[in-house]
């Protein structure tokens, strides 16, 4: 399987970084960062979540970063909704594209969304019927499809499944994600080979978590299976960094490095993605996740001639 | 190029990584540290080095620890030399193996050993003379292979050239070393293919650092070329844990995790090395650099039945 000449990177740090944060982060600080990184060259930059503010304070003011965002025309700001009252309040808020989410396994699927995967499928079902009629473009997330915290290993054909599914429904794409970062390489690729048996390559991207050390290296074993996007984190965000056992995604500085090493094109500037996440974790108190990213500032030098 | 059933891990952690802490560790530390990761599975267990203890204090007390080590006979403890000096006091300390380094850029080798490489080489064939000629194992050192933080990116030939040498000196095998960690999966299967061409697979050894989180993605690029022993380090212990764009060796940890994932045998307990892994970890006051570590035991609980 040829490795793919481009690579697109969906930056999902303000969205799924940002609503792990213990205290909600204040909405032109969003803004602040969603800018910065759309202004990188990042071409899809997740906006918020639609979701209960009484569930996800953290994302309560997702209205107000959409409105006070500057948007790129050639920039996507997808948002994440769990159902049609999110959608609705997407709409209302004049997005283009939203996300909508489903688990591999039921294990993940009765804890964390309250249904089992067959009850979420048939609430989704509306809710993706509405956003594509009214124009918008729909991407799914599968989530635990190797490793579930409470069901253990994930048989491929449950995430294929899910996939499936979603594609049924509208979605342009699925994102695979290995929500607590259990996956090898081999895993990955055996994962990969198996959904693609039923959605196309060009369809599927990749979503790491770095919880085992092994993102980076999940992310080379997706490209030599034909894989062209994947959703990262600046500066890792995303998890618990303080809390052993809950790392965050996999940094978008990180992946930015490989390609760049690989000869991928992105159309990303590492370097200004590298600052924003050096300014992020900054001003958030936390760890920078990234490796690369102070790497690459600390040769360079470029982190004294940052202004902000 | 298949990818090996089995794979040696040459534990670094007790020399390459304690002799970047900013203070001496205590000697008896260091013995339960070694003796944990022998009794772990780990056939290499690096232990120390005998170099001016005015350049190096924190190996002064080598001879100390391996005095007082209760060596396991199917473990070997090699110890760093860079002269004849080093040499005589570890034949004095009754050791089976010994490791000697060279660096493959020029820029490196002025600075770090005050020496051109070609006067390195002449430096070290009255030593390795001497060592072979006294029985001991001999293992070499590379480091710089990709790049070299004074001299920029390192042409393959030079890492090549210097390998072909310490073999002829009598070396079994050759570690070559991503000192300041800026390969990426291509330069790393490049560098082993152009070093191959001289060296067989079977006598290069790989050895990374993190320092850009390209570590593991390395060392499954380097099993794809046909790599089948990798230097690692507990804990990731080495560098700088505090100083950014200092990352340490890759941890142990996340090696092992990855093999596991792999189905490739190594004979280590990896829940022994995690424990290992947090235990220095918490005693040095320094963040666990091993992603897989902490979440194995945050995930197994088996952290709260550490006695130690």
């Amino acid at each position: 399987m040829a490795r793919p000449p481009q690579v697109k990177l969906v930056e999902v740090g303000a969205r799924d970084g940002l609503q792990n944060e213990p205290e909600p982060v204040a909405t032109a600080v969003k803004i602040e960062l969603i800018e910065r990184l759309a202004a990188a060259g990042l071409s899809a930059v997740e906006a918020g979540s639609f979701v209960s503010p009484q569930r996800v304070p953290q994302m309560a003011d997702t209205p107000q970063v959409l409105g006070g965002l500057r948007r790129r025309t050639r920039t996507a700001y997808p948002v994440l909704v769990p159902n049609l009252k999110g959608l609705d309040a997407a709409l209302a808020a004049g997005v283009a594209e939203v996300a909508v989410f489903v688990s591999a396994s039921e294990g993940f699927s009765s804890r964390n969304i309250a249904c089992s995967r067959a009850e979420s499928l048939a609430r989704l079902a509306p809710v993706a019927e509405r956003a594509v009629a009214h124009g918008l473009r729909l991407r799914g997330y599968v989530s635990c499809v190797i490793g579930c915290p409470y069901d253990g290993p994930v048989d491929p054909d449950q995430p294929a499944e899910m996939a499936v599914r979603l594609m049924e429904m509208g979605c342009y794409q699925v994102s695979l994600g290995d929500t607590i970062g259990v996956g090898t390489a081999d895993a990955v690729r055996h994962l990969i080979d198996r959904v693609a048996l039923r959605v196309s390559r060009a369809c599927i991207a990749m979503h790491f978590h770095d919880t085992y050390g092994q993102a980076v290296a999940n992310v080379l074993a997706s490209l030599e299976a034909g894989i062209a996007v994947f959703d990262s984190s600046v500066g890792g965000l995303g998890g618990c960094p303080f809390a052993t056992g809950a790392t965050g995604n996999v940094a978008t500085e990180d992946v930015l490095y490989l390609l760049q090493g690989l000869g991928i094109e992105t159309g990303v500037d590492l370097l200004a993605v590298a600052e924003t996440g050096a300014w992020i974790s900054r001003l958030l108190g936390r760890p920078n996740g990234s490796r690369a990213g102070p790497a690459l500032l600390a040769a360079s030098g470029a982190r004294s001639t940052v202004v902000r």
